[in-house]
């Protein structure tokens, strides 16, 4: 493979070519710890789109699978290097090509980090609405490429509702323009949402136009606790019954108040559940909505409620909620799931992960968006322990299979990757794998790019 | 081919195989007069997803083209008949599944009818927002289609934002579901979203389950007149620059204006153009979206501002924007054009269709969609005329090269069909020329679908 090194290098400059295991191991694994992974031939970090074709070209010739890769945040393995195989890293194509403040939209290179994004359009008074929790590391090509989610979505969609075009280089080095720079357009099929969402197995994005929103009001926050999750996922489900549309409504289940509780080294004065909710609607407006939602919060039997338009406060409600994660590790390493459910199914779900935890042992948290049904249920286990992990795995499996049942989807917004194949085959059915599989044949016939993420071919 | 009718008959039942030429004219063409269109060898209509899968199997076995066809609304000529065809018409198909309002989703049969869609899930609260102008008679499968637009995507987005799954019979008779009845979901690629606005050339949507929103506030209605296009294009970009987001925004120009004017025997007082827009935020709030809007409107040099909380007067002063096609009757037959620009541009489109009209000596209104630059440029011809035809069509063309030159598409929102096909090749380029052939190939091998529409393969 020295002949595909020697093009790569002459493709990006050899400075742009790792092949040290010491550091191409760093790029070896995204966050999720079950997916298998694999020891690259190479990393290469391309500048351009012109790089970015010159790879795909060589390593087309030599046959060569290519793994798009962002900033690693993935939690499916969707980035995970295969043996011998070629990591495409987009991060130093990080350039903010455009923003049009006038049209609402920006044209961005994918290694442009989310929270990097956020802040250049906010200084236009503009807003990129997808928020993955990891905003501040993960990419926009990642974000594209899994469709992302995030807090804001129950008010704004996800990844796909704020793109208007891409850029992507296709199996043969090829360059297709999808989309457009306008708000509406219909000619021919929608490519740019087919991208979207692909998990890097049918090209290389190199640029991206994105819709932007005006910036939305600063937010008012309410919190209601619950001492029965019931009642909580009841709340939930009035609230979008009563037609209002919060800017974010999260939940959180006993023991991820517990792990927060203890990691800030403070009271929530939460039992069960508890629930935050914004609104963004400002002033007279989101006072309106959030009381619409306290209403609802204590009909259904909210042992306290809180609210307040006080920026800070707000903020340091979200911080428990965003510190959840992170707080478990308190116990042990984490494996966080994905499902997302009918919004009138989040207690059921939530009843079913404390028996799933019953049965196999293992702490499991639950936080979601409980605005969207798509809920995070999070295990915790020991690292060291091969029968633990065996178990989590166990519960991560019980739990998509429990998510199933309720009417949902095996992944409300982290993608399938290499840990949940066998699951989409099981969600899409034999017709909707064949017609991936079509899909997959027609636009990347040698399977160059990340063969056997998502489905085998 | 009467081995075929007779297999249509037992699929579908001998009543619902027309071939009598009186009856399967009416069949035969959609509203767009310049799209050529064919004899059908039959007109079918199935009632269920299995008559369907049947008709399929049987035109596959014989070879015989399929043309799907839900209200013929459309004006693209993509559901024209072409010869020896067999048109499958949906319109018996027309149950409303379900409405879970718990859940803010609907699930449809495709002949349902935008408006009957409407008025069901408004009993229930709740709003199916895509509204295209022919709401009172055009079909959600032609709707999903086309990927339909209307007056409210300003605020609530295209068919596409309103979409959680589909079924669909595939060219083999095999029945793809897509989707979910989630919120959210990122299992596999989005297929849903790759059969919206597909134009019937990849299989027959036989059911669809739509999102829902909670029903808007009533909406406070605001006119301003222009005696200068120049001003209310420039309006139009500094109420996007304000970040404010009306629930519908329509120009009309002079000619609309004119035509109106004479066709509902009243005087608009406006000038050489008017904008409408509407805000469904209720009370305060839309009182200060449209105060934002009249104070715009204002520095931009309007004329005359008027606002309303009186729904029948916002519903009196829309009628003039509805009214324009018909008004337009007046001088001879309708050519509509639907291009969509960046929102910067509308003065300089309209500006480009007062000189495209001189050029050809044709009347040329434009209306539109101003809050997406969606434009509807519309020609008045002498359809007697093969000389007017001719230059109609002329001046067709030359808007969309207008609407390219702008930085636009050739289609905002009605579609490719067989009038555009040239023009979505110039539009996409080569590279996406082959990537639409290479999708089509792989879901639709033998082109049983609608050949020859959207692109030649
Ligand atoms: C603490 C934490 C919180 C998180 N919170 C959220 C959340 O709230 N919502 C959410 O949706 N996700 C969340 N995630 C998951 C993850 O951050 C997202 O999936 C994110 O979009 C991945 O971006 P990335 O740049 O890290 O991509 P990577 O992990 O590097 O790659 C992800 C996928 O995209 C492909 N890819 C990347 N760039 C390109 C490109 N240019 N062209 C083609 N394919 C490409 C890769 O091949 C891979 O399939 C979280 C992760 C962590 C660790
Ligand atoms: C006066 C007037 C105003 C209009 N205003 C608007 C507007 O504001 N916005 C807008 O977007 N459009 C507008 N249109 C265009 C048209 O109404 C839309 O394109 C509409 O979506 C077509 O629906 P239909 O049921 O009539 O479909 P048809 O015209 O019958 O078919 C349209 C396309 O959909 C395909 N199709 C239909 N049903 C199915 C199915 N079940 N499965 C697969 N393919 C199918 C057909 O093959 C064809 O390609 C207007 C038309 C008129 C005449």
């Amino acid at each position: 493979m020295e002949a595909l090194l020697t093009e790569l290098r002459a493709a990006v400059g050899a400075d742009a070519v790792l092949t040290d295991a010491d550091v191409t191991s760093a790029y070896q694994r995204d966050m999720m710890p079950l997916a298998p992974s694999g020891s690259p031939l190479a990393v290469v970090l391309p500048v351009s789109t012109e790089q970015v074709q010159a790879v795909v070209r060589a390593c087309a010739a030599f046959r060569t699978p290519i793994v798009p890769r962002g900033a690693g945040s993935g939690l499916s393995g969707a980035a995970n290097a295969i043996d011998g195989c070629v990591v495409l890293v987009t991060t130093k194509m990080n350039a903010i090509v455009e923003v049009d403040a006038d049209n609402r939209l920006a044209v961005v290179e994918p290694g442009v980090v989310n929270l990097d994004l956020r802040g250049a359009v906010e200084k236009h008074g503009l807003f990129y609405p997808p928020d993955p929790s990891s905003y501040d590391w993960c990419t926009i090509g990642g974000n594209l490429s899994t469709n992302a989610g995030g807090l804001c979505c129950v008010k704004y969609g996800v990844t796909t509702d704020s793109v208007l075009g891409l850029e992507v280089v296709l199996a043969d080095g090829s360059l297709l323009k999808t989309g457009r720079r306008t708000v509406k357009g219909v000619a021919g099929y929608d490519l740019t949402k087919l991208f979207v969402g692909s998990e890097g197995t049918l090209g290389v994005i190199t640029r991206a136009t994105l819709a932007l929103r005006p910036l939305p009001q600063a937010p008012s926050t309410l919190v209601a606790t619950f001492d029965r999750t019931a009642d909580a996922g009841a709340a939930v489900a009035r609230v979008v019954r009563e037609g209002v549309v919060p800017s974010l409504m999260e939940i959180m289940d006993r023991t991820s108040i517990e792990a927060v509780e203890r990691y800030l080294n403070t009271d929530l004065n939460a039992g069960a559940a508890l629930l935050i909710c914004q609104s963004d609607a400002g002033g007279e407006a989101a006072r309106r909505e959030l009381a619409v939602i306290e209403q609802v919060c204590v009909d259904s039997g909210a042992a306290l409620t809180y609210a307040t338009d006080d920026l800070g406060e707000g903020r340091d409600l979200l911080t428990a909620r965003r510190a959840v994660l992170t707080a478990l590790e308190v116990y042990g390493a984490w494996l966080t799931d994905d499902v997302c459910v009918p919004r009138t199914k989040i207690a059921e779900l939530i009843a079913g992960c404390e028996r799933i935890s019953a049965e196999v042992g293992l702490r499991i948290a639950v936080v979601g968006h409980a605005g969207d049904g798509n809920m995070h249920p999070t295990i915790v286990y020991d690292a060291s322990s091969v029968d633990e992990l065996e178990r989590a795995r166990t519960a991560f499996d019980l739990i998509l299979g429990l998510g199933l049942a309720l009417g949902g989807t095996v992944s409300g917004e982290h993608g399938i990757g290499r840990i949940k194949r066998e699951w989409l085959a099981t969600e899409i059915g034999p017709v909707g794998l064949r017609v991936h599989r079509e899909i997959k044949q027609a636009l990347d016939p040698e399977n160059l790019f990340n063969p056997g993420s998502m489905f085998a071919r």
